[in-house]
């Protein structure tokens, strides 16, 4: 496991509360799209029914999740030690709250969810009336899910994916890790060679007609800088052109 | 409805491809997943059992979506008209192919996805083996949620759930001119013969040896992707591949 990874589970303390959920289904879903993103803390409101295989059968990787999830017998229980948060809601309510979208945290708010002394919890609600007012108010901030104004009712496991999603993604920020290709990329020298090259080759096949070979050069030309060629993909391609010229001089 | 949401719906073609999907449930709630990102289009290559009433019901208020659902027989025929194709994949793979971070998808990616001339497919691999290598060669890219190294198998339709969100936001931030290609693009049946005529020409060279062949072979493929030809660039590069047929031939 990554030292970023490690920080995640050990030193963050946020916990995921569903509020009387009433499909065990859910709750397994809920779970495994938790562990997914690397979190392990599910809180439980007065669920309908739990402990259930159904729960455990939807949770598949994630059963450790659902046997230490911490079961509350009210809200305030579940939010005695926490210092900061947030409930998801889809519908704008009558009184305004802080509120903003998923994907627009803002800079003061992130420093917030990055701080390592707060208890964070994040409240999900019922499948179908979702958070109280009483409960909203108990919030800091409100999130809102960006989604469609036609449709604009998740699935209470996807909500917690999203938000555990961008949570992730907020507190691995600086740790970001990089894709690499196996093989360096070709230098702006190397793609040079290769078209001049192919130039040679295409003059040698008599493949210019007059007109048009300054276009042809320019389309080849920008192609080549689309596609970033690696070195490797630049020595199959000459490797291809030095077996066309071996031919034309049998 | 906003005129940003008029213009995600109507002026933009983007469909989620789900291959060998093994159950019916998880059909549905992609289904449900993309509606509520405001997208419509779901094509389902050989699903197992479909349609089916378990599929429905999951669905909840996007029972259109399944309606009207493209059922293909293979992932080519879904293929056949698309321009920018995207693979999801949790696993590294051998070959190295353009990949992004669904957060961190850079700023020359996000132009193609907001170029309104693109048909852009989205692939999801099955429940237990998500994408073949073959498929994922398919792609101009590929596509990694970030998550938990030790739980990193998500539920297909949280997957989904993820990169519409994604592209929803993407496609709905204010801004930006684009940039249009005065050709139009090559489809994904353009490139495939044009990489068969090239398979074909390497043959006639004696160019691959035995042990490389399918190595090379992937390269090219993935070079292809990379360069997004356009229909004019393909025509030249099928005409150069002609000019080297006729040599050969005299």
């Amino acid at each position: 496991m990554t030292h970023s990874e490690l920080i995640l589970r050990e030193e963050y303390d946020i916990e995921f509360i569903l509020i009387e959920t009433s499909h065990p289904g859910n709750i397994g879903a809920c779970a495994r799209a938790i562990k997914n993103m690397g979190f392990s803390k599910l809180g439980l409101v007065n669920p309908k029914k739990f402990p259930c295989d159904e729960a455990y059968h939807r949770s598949k990787g994630a059963k450790d999740i659902l046997d230490n999830a911490n079961i509350y017998k009210s809200l305030d229980e579940g939010l005695s030690k926490a210092t900061l948060v947030f409930g998801t809601s889809a519908r704008e309510r009558t009184i305004p709250w802080p509120a903003s979208y998923t994907h627009l945290i803002d800079k003061d708010m992130v420093k917030n969810i990055k701080d390592r002394n707060n208890k964070i919890c994040i409240l999900f609600g019922r499948e179908d009336s979702g958070l109280s007012n009483d409960e909203l108010q108990k919030c800091h901030m409100h999130l809102r899910i960006p989604c469609s104004e036609k449709y604009s009712s998740l699935n209470i496991s996807h909500a917690v994916q999203i938000i555990s999603y961008e949570f992730r993604n907020l507190i691995m920020q600086e740790n970001s890790i990089e894709l690499k290709s196996d093989v360096p990329l070709s230098t702006d020298k190397d793609n040079e060679y290769l078209l001049e090259h192919l130039d040679k080759v295409l003059i040698d096949l008599d493949f210019y007609d007059q007109n048009s070979s300054r276009q042809v050069q320019a389309r080849l030309k920008r192609l080549v800088k689309k596609a970033k060629p690696d070195k490797l993909e630049v020595g199959i391609l000459r490797g291809f052109l030095t077996k066309i010229e071996e031919m034309l001089n049998k």
